[in-house]
């Protein structure tokens, strides 16, 4: 049909504009990494995009209640049988051993099988997923409320998903919550967190429904999950899961700590042991999500009357990688390039990120400008003109409204700073 | 001497108050790690302390200038020759393959050998530092700054850095800054980089003059560099590297580029290749040198006039994980501890990280409470007592003056946020 063509297109469309408007380094099999959703290279705003949603995502976790804790663990552990850990596919190897190994002429066959099998197993495995550190974390990690239940693990790092058979491991940004509560309190936390996450997902989109979430059928759930909800997006070409939540009993929990259950147990009464509901984000692919979800497509005339597609990337102004661009109108001289020096120093100090566009000398037109700072979703741009010299004014636009709005130059860090919070607090 | 059984005891000191504390999760191995230099496994507080050191790190660098970009490459890639990765030492290998081959009875020795180094060619190896992903960026970069010298390119992360015989290769959280800048200013660039550097170290120490600079001597220089520079900190044991800055001429950029290079010369007349400056720091170390430089151990009497040593770790006010703890005074009420957490939901909204001290209901007396905190390193701790509920008003006492101050409820938050802003721009 036309519409799955079109929509074909949009993805294409977004892929380009994200090479093109530094989010994704160029290259094809970068750019696929990216597509399915998995950590590629990113560029400069890819880079702070992916920061500022990590951020968002910690404060949103750790800060969401007091009983959550950060946590930070090894990506690779040595030898260990790691339960929830996909038994350690993956496994780092050093190179030179393994080929000294293959160069011992006197070694049989089977001698050289034996001593291949030891390096493998002395080789530390690689996680695949964050929830194993936290498991093994939760004993030292009860002292910190007092053996009460519930409370949480929060973690973000990098985790390595198999091949399963095709080509090469491939990275993912994942976020991880892992929540130890009361057996019988599980199912009502599990909805606690989806509605704690949809909230947080939607409240960045510039059209919250296109998020959702959605009970796993039953016989759908993978061992030891006895329910399971998924946060879905629905992209152009076809809903994926962003963020899952699982309840997954105690079995892991047992398993991690050899079933040695009164190290497990809570204080007072209770003789039962935890259970656990795991929350489990790809932020690759929530990057992913939001560059779709923010881009806007409109038909305009140019000014020499011919039909041109203007494309925004409307990313959220928290989430916006750049918040201000500055640029320097026509007649470029030393002084206005000073000032530009000024001013991006003191949005950097205000820790607000500017884009040194006036670096860029390459005489382009104001339009073009336009054009470029709307892809990249830079939110304001700031041209300094001659009359910035002689009054202290300078032009501002926005992305959002495309009004221009002239300023005076102390004025301009106070109203970013604002707008920004304000933004954040709807 | 007895100076060096005082030292191992601050040494031993340190660690012990860090597992205590939260910083460090609990085990001998992990502990190690750690003592080392090397990325461990942290408790939630040396979770949120790294997050602040890479943090200012990110922000020092990239705010520094205009024209340092962000980057973020991939931990592993696939059978390229990376010149500036050890060429490929790590690699990660999915263990059902590597034994679905050994079990293959119909090879030969010398087949299976040969099978094995193929397999060993296919899988991808782990980068044991950030500059290659930097050097493989420079082409598309140079487009940032229309093809102008000199700019940088900043990334943290993850590298793994090999066993060389002994044991299990490591994890270590390093931060890079790669910069380019023409041939005859790349000495004066190490040196504007050096001072930038350890002023930002000096920053946040108790005690500046233990941070200092030394040039590698002219023996020690490995290729391809022709300088070099390192950040030192004078621990208890010994001096450590923490930063590292080299002068590293061309010839690893031509490398990772075949020699291409049109590809790699900047806009305008100049013929030349650019130089690379790289800056790599050791942000797990960098978390022990700060631990260490503000241990501060004074010997006091206790209430009993019992000589005691009183131990607190006064990290600058930026990087201390806690700024404020907040607890119950005697007789504990439901209300109180809803004051509780209607301020720690307060703190965390304007991003002050608050510790739930009131959720550990154990009986502890204030001195005891007072102890623990000045070794968590938590600026300020809030005491709410049964006054609080009647007049608004709580006891809010200092980690450096040990002073307690009574203040208005309604008026913490802001007091926080200033006292932290305002020893951020010291």
């Amino acid at each position: 049909s036309s519409s799955s063509i079109e929509d074909v297109d949009q993805a294409g469309t977004l892929l380009q504009l994200c090479v093109d408007r530094h989010y994704v380094s160029p290259g094809q099999p970068n750019v696929e990494l990216f597509q399915r959703g998995m950590c590629c290279s990113y560029g400069p705003l890819g880079t702070e995009l992916r920061r500022n949603l990590l951020d968002q995502w910690w404060h949103s976790v750790t800060g969401s209640r007091a009983q959550v804790f950060g946590l930070n663990t090894l990506s690779s552990s040595s030898s260990r049988d790691r339960a929830a850990d996909g038994g350690g596919q993956l496994r780092m190897v050093e190179s030179e051993h393994l080929k000294q190994l293959l160069d011992r002429q006197e070694l049989s066959k089977e001698q050289l099988i034996q001593e291949v099998r030891m390096l493998l197993q002395r080789s530390p495995s690689v996680r695949t997923n964050l929830l194993q550190g936290a498991l093994e974390q939760f004993v030292p990690s009860m002292e910190l409320v007092n053996r009460k239940l519930p409370f949480g693990l929060a973690e973000t790092g990098l985790c390595l998903q198999p091949s399963r058979g095709s080509g090469c491991p491939a990275e993912v940004t994942q976020t991880s919550l892992v929540w130890f509560c009361s057996p019988r309190t599980s199912s009502q936390w599990l909805d606690h967190w989806t509605r704690q996450r949809l909230r947080w997902w939607r409240k960045f989109a510039r059209s919250p429904s296109d998020f959702s979430s959605s009970e796993v059928p039953e016989e759908e759930l993978e061992e030891p999950a006895s329910r399971g909800v998924r946060i879905i997006y629905h992209f152009p070409w076809g809903p994926e899961s962003l963020e899952t939540l699982w309840s997954r009993g105690n079995s892991e929990l047992l398993h991690t700590h050899q079933g040695v259950r009164s190290k497990l147990q809570p204080r007072g009464g209770q003789k039962s042991i935890p259970h656990v509901v795991s929350v489990t984000g790809n932020m690759d692919r929530g990057m992913m999500a939001f560059l779709s979800n923010s881009l806007q497509q409109l038909k305009r005339e140019d000014s020499k009357q011919r039909l041109q597609q203007r494309r925004v990337l409307k990313l959220h102004p928290v989430l916006a990688p750049v918040k201000v661009a500055l640029d320097i109108g026509r007649g470029a001289t030393v002084e206005m390039r000073r000032v530009c020096e000024g001013l991006l120093q003191e949005f950097l100090e205000a820790n607000i990120l500017a884009w040194p566009g006036y670096l860029d000398t390459a005489q382009t037109s104001m339009e073009q400008l336009n054009t470029k700072y709307d892809e990249m979703g830079v939110l304001f741009t700031v041209v300094i003109g001659e009359n910035t010299l002689e009054s202290g004014l300078l032009q501002v636009r926005s992305r959002d409204t495309t009004i221009k709005e002239t300023m005076h130059i102390s004025e301009i860090r106070n109203f970013l700073s604002r707008y920004i919070s304000a933004a954040d607090n709807i």
